[in-house]
């Protein structure tokens, strides 16, 4: 007797995450033998316990497709840490309620978390569940896979506007602008900013420093740096993490001073660093903080990485009718160059709430450039260019039409 | 005889302004007998003033068709404004020097203006010497022209983002991040904030609110927006120029405080309008600031963008060996949809330092969206794409190789 499964959509989102749940989908269509009704909840596992679930198959066709080209979260993601007691009971409520045998849950390291709390909650329950985790995260911090998808793609975007920026800045550098700060996502790690390396093919190009959380900032240290790029080349492009800090540890994004409302200026190492510069070099420099447009520059993505978004959803739909249990479909990379790799299950206790700092090595000595290594990891993640399909001018994603089941468990409120 | 020719680019750079320049050295090739040698000043006019010159027949040709494909300012730009005296008969002495016949200067407003000065001086000598001005600013301000090439392509760049950052936010929105604002440029003017309204389709489609310099920014009113769009579509994605002001006339982006550093924090509208929102409504926001990104973005560009630069720079030729001076190819407009346009030739008199301000009617009666007949106007510049080619996964912008001629004039010194 087929089993019905659940799927949903964890943390932070990605210009690919819907790729995966394309992956899951049409996996399951593969196995109707296995699979029963394919479910959706809405907002990650919020949508679970609230019961705000989507019947894959009432979707309209063209709905779907639109997921591989789409990027943010269809279906609602969340940041929610599941909590033990009435919040689990609930969950599994709802497994009973519908069947569910598969339980599939995309996100980064804290919706591996979630998911290993369910295995471990239906084993000891004796529940008779499969939970899959399936891998997603921009900060490519997710331990034992080669990358995890929606990494290549950001790198990718972050590696082209660098490049752009760059040859802005050129043209303006001779009589007025001499630096440009390009703040990109990574709070805790520099996966981000360390790939924006690809962009430069000479010593000349951007961007000419990175700087990555793992590395405590120094002022002086970075202001002689900027100093000696503009001697040399005419103008500096920097690359900075959100998550930059000081020696003590100390994030410089939350040392900035107030407004002229009064407001704690939070965020943005970018103007700080730039008024760092304009303050002790009089240089003229300019600014851009990414944020969100990194993040969801489907636009830009990697053609690598769809493949690897598309392929994990798979995996996780094919381990889990194979008997696979608590796993992750992990990325293992064969070769650099060309760029082979194949997708083998990992357990999820050596995946959750571990995180994959950046390989020293994968930077040059001086920690604010991308080494030889560095450059051979990265490289493929970012090859291939699948644009979404274009109307009127603009990228043609859909507007979402899911409609949502009625509910048949009694109402549950999160507290 | 045929005469030589001096082209420069000038202000701030576009994602094809080296478009512009391709038009202008495709033309001249076909003109051999009226035009002999195309100069190419470095850094704008200050190259001129420095003899600072490029003869583009030593140019390698793959590095003129790169012209096409690749942003930024190739042959330097520069913000200068011309003196008169000196610098202005300096300017001639290298027109004497190199047979300089006519002069095409890629620029904005004060561009215009210097080529204005640079016609005028020439009648008033004697001198028999054609300047044409051909427009570029993503700032769409120059008057007399439907558009000024590189502001469909950061257009259609803002309204992808807007889009794609949209999409990111819903996702998060349930149980996260309420607000995303996104600053764009336009000190002066709102043209690229208001065609961020184009990424709307239906009324709960982002952009939801458009600030704009031209309408005074008030706070109570923008708050009480942002809490009735949240209200109603669960998320809230504003647009804001960088150049918005308080009923006072004075910049947001001037008011702000102090970093911990004690340096006055500048620029960032964005940053301050998610303070507001953080401590007034207490939403989580998110913020972005695409200064050069959006000014960069070629990889986005708009074909009907593209098509026109490479128009205007042909024109400026055309127009010159038959005999048009002190003129700027401007773009007229014949029908919105299909967008029909054709290029006329408008006296510098009547463009240079004029701004053409947003119309009110682009507008709707709240001024904080685009109206139907601000979209009809808008939507044309946007259409078509026209990617650069990609090596190793990155835009294949080249390095600029440029032979920089040996001087024959004295040293000139810009004070």
């Amino acid at each position: 007797m087929p089993r019905n499964a659940l799927y949903a959509q964890s943390g932070g989102v990605t210009p690919v995450i819907n790729a995966s749940a394309w992956g899951v989908i049409s996996a399951a269509r593969r196995h109707p033998d296995k699979i029963g009704t394919l479910y959706v909840a809405q907002n990650g596992i919020l949508g679970a316990l609230t019961e705000s679930l989507i019947d894959i198959s009432t979707v309209a066709e063209s709905q779907l497709a639109a997921l591989r080209h789409t990027p943010g979260g269809a279906f609602g993601s969340c940041r929610h840490k599941l909590k033990h007691g009435s919040e689990l009971k609930r969950l599994f409520e709802l497994f009973a309620a519908y069947d569910i045998g598969y339980f599939f849950y995309n996100g980064g390291g804290d919706s591996a978390d979630t998911c290993l709390k369910v295995a471990e909650y239906a084993q000891y329950q004796g529940v008779d569940l499969t939970a899959i985790h399936i891998p997603k995260t921009i900060d490519n911090d997710l331990p034992h896979t080669d990358t995890s998808p929606g990494f290549g793609s950001v790198a990718k975007y972050i590696a082209t506007t660098t490049r752009e920026c760059g040859l802005d800045l050129a043209s303006m550098s001779s009589s007025s602008t001499k630096v440009f700060i390009l703040e990109v996502m990574g709070r805790h790690t520099g996966w981000l900013a360390a790939a924006s390396g690809l962009a430069s093919r000479t010593p000349a190009e951007p961007p000419h420093l990175i700087l990555l959380p793992e590395v405590p900032f120094d002022a002086q240290r970075f202001l002689r740096a900027v100093k000696q790029t503009v001697a040399n080349v005419g103008y500096c492009v920097v690359v900075a993490a959100e998550g930059i800090r000081d020696a003590g540890g100390h994030r410089l994004s939350e040392s900035a001073g107030t407004d002229a409302f009064g407001h704690t200026q939070l965020g943005g190492v970018a103007p700080l660093l730039a008024n760092i510069i304009r303050a002790e070099l009089s240089h003229k420099c300019h600014w851009a903080v990414a944020d969100y447009m990194q993040r969801a520059a489907r636009h830009l993505a990697s053609a690598n990485d769809l493949e690897q978004a598309i392929a994990v959803g798979e995996a996780a739909v094919d381990f889990a009718i194979h008997g696979q249990r608590s796993v992750m479909p992990a990325i293992v990379r064969e070769a650099d160059q060309p760029y082979r790799w194949h997708i083998a299950p990992v357990s999820l206790k050596d995946v959750a709430n571990k995180e994959k700092p950046l390989p020293e090595s994968y930077l040059r000595d001086d920690c604010m450039h991308l080494s030889i290594t560095g450059r051979a990891y990265f490289a493929p993640l970012i090859l291939g260019e699948t644009p979404p399909p274009f109307d009127h001018g603009l990228p043609d994603y859909p507007v979402w039409h899911f409609p949502v089941m009625e509910r048949k468990l009694p109402l549950f409120e999160i507290l």
